[in-house]
């Protein structure tokens, strides 16, 4: 069994309004060294693949094909034993 | 400047209906080695502090008092300088 981890962030060049909510309510907060807030998503997925260049390459297509949106999102998998 | 990231997840014990769905999505598409899926939130916070351990102890009071709700989510902290 392998665990991978599929990080999902916006482009660089896309708008990020839940981020930047986040970051307002952080400053009423009084954190005031925040200078920028991306979010994202992270999703951890247990696979039953053989070994571990099976699991990265299903992980990476799943991220391709369903997880990332790639007009405005990029992705990046990590993959472990589990 | 630093680079914070923090990883929000749902506890265990809690269910996880997005996790559920982006199962089913990926069972639909093929992919049948999946096991479990939980989602999680990934954020990118860049950070103005004079050292590395300021920034951790930062985004970690971050994670505690509004990015995760400690009675239904865990979160982990990881800083770099950006």
């Amino acid at each position: 069994m392998y665990r991978a981890e599929v990080f999902v962030t916006l482009k660089p060049v896309v708008n990020d309004p839940a981020g930047l909510t986040i970051r307002g309510g952080l400053e009423a907060l009084g954190f005031d060294s925040v200078r920028e807030v991306r979010a994202g998503k992270y999703l951890v997925i247990t696979l039953d693949e053989p070994d571990q260049d099976h699991a990265r390459a299903r992980a990476e297509a799943m991220a391709q094909q369903l997880l990332a949106n790639a007009v405005i999102e990029d992705f990046r998998v990590e993959v472990q034993p589990a």
